[in-house]
């Protein structure tokens, strides 16, 4: 059998998992993610095992891939609770989203149902396995897992445990499927959307896996590609409040996609030159326009490259802009969709951001590495979306469902 | 200047008409709809002057496309009112659609805003121009129209009475763009997306072209290639509302996509021969499995391409099912998760069909010819879409927004 002959397969699997697993009750579905939790933490040594083998495997990666691509006891753990907390959150599907009554008696309900099957394409981290398992059974979707070549043992461990879980639960075992081969013709496939078995797909990992899926899928994709976000510190903002925001913001994880890549000082904001004193001081290079390489002498030259930069470190350009219009034409401008703040005590600026900003995420008086799903209190998440369709910022349960429009009638006819 | 310049340059405009529009109020987006609707009725002479220079340079179609191209007064009065129309529904643009508190006090808010620039393109039917400004107008949206090269001149006189519209209630003129030329290539460059400025295709039109538009598009679509709908008769269904949603779903009109174009016949339903007898006598071919042959000798044999046989015309493929779940079953095998009806008095049966068919609308006693944007109370409608994400069925000024999330705080950071 080819690869595609069993890809298709999957995928016609899936589709038929989904199906059922769309009418399932939300406590069977809670119960199959507290069987998964169980299998996980029964089976934690197969997992670190397979673990331990996958980082053995490793040549010349870097010490940040390790660290992501390397599960302890504490960290396995970990994961299964993840899948403990998604039976907390509330089960999305059925709730009637709207409802109106029409002229004639009809009565026109929307209703909340699974979106179908998802493919979840990501690299090393091992996490992504679980979290995207869970999410997609508590929104009713069958999910297919295409794991990185890095990551395929401890994923093929972890999805055995799943599997134990799902058939614990009675739920059909293609409600999760793994891609077990690390052939790369696989991405391809499922971007192709197998046959009409795939109905959205989510990247997760490096820019360059993002890009790829956002050029050549052939179904829908919710992902970002860049996480360019901005700190717009206005005039009358508190300035201690600013120092502990732009700190948070831009050093708390310099490597995540809601990390401040870029400082905007209002001109008539009196403390600037702390700010960047503050950023130095915590151990960020400072790369700036004319005015701010006034305000400090080891801040350096950013060049017009700076601006559309996602550094992904303790690096963060920073100019002066005029007023709360030239902080969103900069924003808007320059920036990539995803999470930017504005620092001010003043409500109409801050409403003026918010509504003239185009971003999936705006913020006011507070950091904006709370762009995560977790933080938005979903429980979890599977990914970010900067798309404008269907899914707009942390893609939790409720954004993988869509709705079906369903009429009640008393025997109406349409007239001519 | 090449097509793709002047086409590129055209979604630039539109972007940057689009960040204006968002932004405005819902009065001044009303006012602007009353002044396309005041100059398309001034223009009226211009518009059918054109329209009737369309309708000669036609060669060799047939007698309904010349009566889908062909405008008169009191058509092109009722196109008029249906710009007005839409000045009645509720603008969608800046509701909150959901908020929450977060223990760490962050409030969260999603607000709906518009998607950005549409791309629509349609075929002859002069009222596309209309409905489709009006609609992408009333949801802050620009779009960018594209008609068939049949009804270019009436589309171009059109579009010059819209822009005098827009020019009174001084929004951008790129609000709404016409492409002014009739070469092919224009579309291909429209399913590119115009250098990442069109957010959502739209096409209206035959399947061909909806084909040619799903398969090439780079962005996504909302659209529908098919629409199978079934009409399904419950043992416990009311036999006089059987017959008459029955004629209604299918020979109300029959080339429209809500259209009946299967009839699924319980076994205990007892009338069933009546239904038969009722279809063949208001004209309907009957084309049935051998058990709707028994019933009538009118009734020709149903080949299996019948089952997936979209008609458009006086003819209805029919046949037994053992029960509720047979279908379903049919429906989800066959179908084209377009628009599907189940006639019962049995509550619990209809809430079964309901759930378990996986379509955009599913209808309980009532006529399948209901799958209507203005039916639905959406003012017009812009088309249907059949995909799972974003909007599915009918298409109105609500399914045009996106959503934004609005993060409100007082200095908070996130733990480390």
């Amino acid at each position: 059998m080819t690869l595609e002959m069993s890809m298709n397969d999957m995928g016609a699997a899936a589709r038929a998992a989904a199906r059922e697993l769309a009418l399932v009750t939300p406590d069977r579905k809670n119960g199959a993610l507290w069987a998964m939790a169980e299998a996980i933490s029964n089976d934690a040594d197969i997992i670190l095992n397979a673990n331990t083998k996958d980082c053995d495997a490793v040549e010349g990666q870097t010490a940040a891939f390790m660290d992501r691509l390397r599960l302890d006891a504490r960290r396995l753990q970990g994961i299964a609770e993840s899948i403990v907390a998604v039976t907390n959150i509330p089960d999305p599907i059925g709730s009637v989203v709207a409802s109106w009554d029409r002229p004639n008696g009809l009565r026109i309900e929307q209703v909340r149902v699974p979106i179908g099957v998802v493919g979840m394409i990501y690299e090393s981290r091992p996490n992504v396995t679980a979290d995207a398992a869970a999410l997609c059974i508590k929104s009713g979707n069958a999910v297919i897992l295409r794991p990185g070549s890095d990551s395929l043992r401890t994923a093929r461990a972890m999805h055995a445990a799943i599997v134990k879980g799902l058939k614990k639960a009675q739920l059909p075992e293609a409600c999760v499927s793994l891609v077990p081969v690390p052939e790369r013709e696989a991405v391809g496939l499922m971007l192709g959307g197998l046959d009409g078995n795939i109905d959205v797909i989510i990247p997760r990992g490096g820019k360059s896996l993002v890009a790829r899926v956002q050029k050549d899928a052939r179904v829908p994709v919710f992902a970002h590609l860049d996480g360019i976000c901005h700190v717009y510190v206005h005039e009358k903002a508190d300035p201690a409040m600013a120092r502990e925001v732009v700190i948070n913001a831009k050093m708390r994880r310099t490597g995540v996609c809601g990390a401040a890549e870029t400082l905007l000082i209002d001109r008539r904001f009196v403390d600037g030159a702390m700010l960047v004193k503050a950023l130095i001081e915590a151990g960020c290079a400072v790369r700036g326009d004319a005015s701010v390489m006034a305000m400090d002498s080891r801040v350096t030259k950013a060049s017009e490259d700076d601006w559309s930069t996602e550094y992904l470190d303790a690096i963060i350009s920073a100019r002066v802009v005029d007023d709360v219009a030239g902080a969103i034409a900069h924003i808007n401008g320059y920036g990539s969709h995803h999470t930017d703040a504005i620092i001010t005590g003043d409500d109409a600026a801050a409403q003026k951001f918010m509504r003239e900003v185009d971003s999936a995420i705006v913020v006011h008086n507070a950091s904006t590495q709370f762009a995560d799903g977790g933080e938005f209190g979903y429980g979890a998440e599977i990914g970010i979306a900067t798309g404008r369709l269907h899914a707009r910022g942390p893609v939790g349960a409720q954004q993988l469902t869509t709705i079906q429009n369903r009429v009640h009638g008393s025997g109406q006819v349409r007239p001519s």
